[in-house]
C-alpha cells in the first residue's frame, strides 16, 4: 500500500503503531552500526595464511634480486608492480606500488599538484580552483579536496554514472582542476560507470591543462554475486583520445587482505609515473617492500586474487541481501523510498523522502544504530534533498543487520508519515 | 713523514710509486661500494626472527583490543607507540607511529608547513625562505629542502655540533624557517651534540614565529662500542624555555630492524601532534597496524632495542676500525688527512686538502670504489673546500672495506702529492 494513498486517520494510526515499534526497539540498548565500509573478522580471517607466507627461513629476495628487506627498490618490487598491472589492465612500467592506503596516494598526489602543479603553475599559486564532485559520493574524497582549500561543485550521478553534460559543461571553467570518481561499485550507490560514461570521460577537453581525474578504482575485483558489473578500461579509452596523462587511478588490497596492513597502487600515464618517481626519491628510499613479497607470494597473480575474492563474496553476499530484501519487504510497496542493489562493493544507497534523510539517522541513532552521518555523502555534508543514506552492510553480522534494516525502516515509514501528515 | 717536508724529488718519487700501485688496483677490475649507509645482509639476518613472531594462529588485536588487521588506530598502535616514546624519552600521548621512513615523516611535515603553515602564513605564501643546514651533512635533507624550494645556509659543525653562534645570528632574520639536524652520530661526521648545544637551541629566540627544528635522531641507539656517547633530550631542554613547539624529533628502526620494512615515529609537543593528527584524519585510515605489533612483539621494550642492537654494533664495530685503522696507518702521518672516529652512527667523514676531495673521489670510481658523490655533504652539492669525503663502512665487509681503504688512501696521497708539486 502505497503511503500516499493512506487517509489522515490510516496515517494516525500507522503513526502509533510505529511509535510503539519503534520505542519497544529504543527499550533494548542496541548498539548497532552500519556507519562504515569496515571489513569483518571473518573476511579478515580469509587472509590469515598469508602471516605465514614469509618467515625466518624465506628468502627475502624479489624476482630481480633486490633484498626486500633493505633500501631500494623505490617503486615497488616488480613483481608486486607487475600483479597490480595485471589487475588494473595497464602496463608494469604505469605501476608504482605504495603502501597501506589508496587515500594517502590520492593525497599525496594532490598535495603534489598544490605545491608542484601538474603541467602548470602549482595549483597553490592559482587562486581558487575547484572539483567537481559527484554525488552523492565519498566523503573522505570530499572532506580531502576541502581540506586543500578545493571549492566542491555538486554533480548529479545518474544510473550510468556522474551526468556527464554537467562535467562537460563545467570543465569549460578553468579553474575547474579535477573530479575524483569512484568508477566501479561506488560509494555509495554501487554503480558502475557505463562505457559511454568512460569514454565521455576520456574524450573530455578541459579548459584547464592542468586538470586531473582522480580514478579510485577501489572496488575493482571486489563482486559480489553471479552478475558482476564490468568497467571499461579507462587507459584504453584514454589512448583513443590522447588524454592518459588526465587520469590517476588507484587501488588498494585493503579490501582483499588487510585494511590496516594492505599495499596500494597507482596507475597513470609514463609522463606522470615520471613525475610521481621524481618527487619520491625525494620523499623516501622505499615503501614496505616486505608486505609487496608477502602480498605477491601469497596471491602469486590475478587469478589468485580472483579466487580469493569468491570467499569475500560468499560472505558479503548474504549481508547485502538482507538490506535489499529488507528494504524490499519493509519498505517495497509504501512509495516512500528507493534504494540500489548493487553487484559489489561495500555500499548500499537508500533514498528517503525528501527532507527526511537526516531526521531517520537522528532517530535511528537514538534507538542504538548508527549510521554513516546523513549529508556525508554530499559535498560540505549538505545533502541538497536530505534523501540520502549510506548503508554498509560488512561490518555487522547478519542477525545485527536484520534488526537494523527492521529499526531503519521503521523509521523511515515514521518519518514518511510525519511528512505526510504535516504536508 | 709530513708531506709537506718532502722534497720535489721526493714528491715526484713518491708519485711514481703511489701511480703504480694505483694502475695494479684499477687493473683488479674491483666493485666497491662505500656510498650508502646501508645495512648488510648479516645485519639484516639479524632481525630474521621478527618474521616468525606473528602467523596465521597470532591475536591480532593490540593491548586496547584493536584489531590490527582492520582500520582505525591513526596514530599507531599504543603498545607501539609506548616503545617509540620509552625510546625517545617523551610520552607516549606525544608520539606518533607512521610507516617505513622517518625521511617520508619529515617531507610530510615540511609538505604540511608549505601548504598550511605552522604557527604563521603557509610557508608557500612566504615568499623566499631559508633552512640552516650544518654541514657537512645528510645529503636527502638538503635535497629535500631544496625540492620545496628552500633556500639552503651553510652553517659550519664544530666538535660539538653545528655552530650555534652563527645559529643564533641568522635565526633573527625571519625569513629563517627552520634547521634539519641529526643530533647524534651525525651524518655524515659522527658528532654528538653536546648539553651545551642542545640547550643553546632550546634557548633559541627566532624572528619567525614558526621556526622549526628537525631533529632527526636517526642514530639514537646506534653505538658501536663501549664508549658511547649520550645526547640531551632536547624536550627536556625545551621545557626549560617553553619551546617545546619549536621541535619535531623523528626516528625509525630503519637501522635496528628492516631498512626495506621497518616502522618510524615523530616525538611533538600536544599542539604539533595535534596539527599532524588533524591532517592525518584526511590523509590516511590507519599505517601499517600490523607491522607495528610485529615489531612490538618483538622488542617488547626499549632493553629488547638495546640488546638488539649489540648484536648490531658487533657487527659494525671492526668495519668502522678497518676504516679508521687504515687511515692511521696510511695517512697518520701524512699530515695530508683527519678524520672522525665516531662512537656510533653510520659514516666516517675523511678530510682531505682543500681542493683535492672531487679528484679523489674521480680516481677512486675509476678504479672501482664508489664513494658518496663528493660534495654531497653539503647544500646544493656544493663543498666550498671541496675537502669532505663521506665513507659508509656498514655495507662491504672487512676484507672489501680493507681494499677500498688501501685505494682510498693511495688516491689521496696521490691527489695530495699532486697538489703539493704543483704549489
Amino acid at each position: 500500500m502505497q503511503f500516499s494513498e493512506l487517509s489522515r486517520e490510516e496515517l494516525l494510526n500507522l503513526r502509533e503503531e510505529l511509535l510503539k515499534q519503534y520505542e519497544e526497539f529504543k527499550g533494548n540498548n542496541l548498539k548497532l552500526d552500519m556507519s562504515r565500509g569496515k571489513p569483518n573478522k571473518e573476511q579478515l580471517d580469509l587472509c590469515n595464511d598469508m602471516m605465514d607466507i614469509l618467515n625466518s627461513k624465506s628468502d627475502m629476495k624479489d624476482a630481480d634480486g633486490i633484498e626486500t628487506r633493505n633500501y631500494g627498490g623505490l617503486l615497488g618490487i616488480s613483481e608486486c608492480r607487475e600483479l597490480f598491472a595485471e589487475l588494473m589492465e595497464v602496463e608494469t612500467k604505469n605501476v608504482i606500488v605504495y603502501g597501506v592506503a589508496s587515500l594517502t596516494i590520492m593525497y599525496d598526489y594532490l598535495a603534489q599538484c598544490m605545491l608542484f602543479g601538474c603541467g602548470d603553475k602549482p595549483w597553490c599559486q592559482q587562486g581558487k580552483i575547484k572539483f567537481l564532485c559527484p554525488c552523492p559520493g565519498y566523503d573522505r574524497h570530499f572532506g580531502m579536496l576541502k581540506h586543500f582549500g578545493i571549492e566542491l561543485v555538486n554533480i548529479k550521478m545518474n544510473e550510468d554514472g556522474p551526468d556527464m553534460d554537467s562535467v562537460e559543461e563545467y570543465v569549460k571553467d578553468s579553474t575547474v582542476k579535477g573530479v575524483i570518481v569512484v568508477p566501479k561499485y561506488s560509494n555509495p550507490e554501487g554503480i558502475t560507470f557505463s562505457d559511454e560514461v568512460v569514454r565521455r570521460f576520456a574524450a573530455l577537453k578541459p579548459a584547464a591543462k592542468d586538470f586531473r581525474v582522480i580514478w579510485d578504482n577501489a572496488y575493482i575485483v571486489h563482486d559480489i554475486n553471479d552478475t558482476p558489473d564490468t568497467l571499461l578500461n579507462v587507459f584504453d579509452a584514454a589512448r583513443e583520445y590522447g588524454s592518459e596523462d588526465m587520469f590517476i587511478e588507484v587501488c588498494s588490497t585493503s579490501k582483499i587482505s588487510f585494511a590496516g596492513a594492505g599495499v596500494s597502487a597507482v596507475a597513470a600515464s609514463d609522463k606522470n609515473i615520471e613525475a610521481m618517481k621524481n618527487r619520491m626519491t625525494i620523499q623516501m628510499i622505499s615503501q614496505d617492500k616486505v608486505n609487496q613479497l608477502r602480498h605477491v607470494r601469497y596471491f602469486r597473480n590475478l587469478d589468485g586474487i580472483k579466487t580469493h575474492m569468491k570467499k569475500h563474496a560468499a560472505i558479503l553476499r548474504p549481508k547485502f541481501e538482507a538490506v535489499v530484501n529488507g528494504f524490499e519487504k519493509e519498505l517495497g510497496e509504501a512509495g516512500i523510498a528507493h534504494w540500489s542493489k548493487p553487484n559489489g562493493g561495500y555500499f548500499v544507497s537508500l533514498y528517503v523522502m525528501d527532507g527526511c534523510a537526516k531526521k531517520v539517522g537522528q532517530m535511528c541513532s537514538e534507538a542504538g544504530l548508527t549510521l554513516t552521518t546523513v549529508g556525508a555523502t554530499y559535498p560540505y555534508g549538505i545533502d541538497p534533498d536530505d534523501s540520502n543514506i549510506r548503508i554498509a552492510p560488512s561490518f555487522p553480522d547478519v542477525d545485527e543487520l536484520n534488526l537494523a534494516v527492521e529499526l531503519l525502516c521503521i523509521c523511515v515509514k515514521l518519518v514518511s508519515v510525519e511528512k505526510l501528515l504535516n504536508k
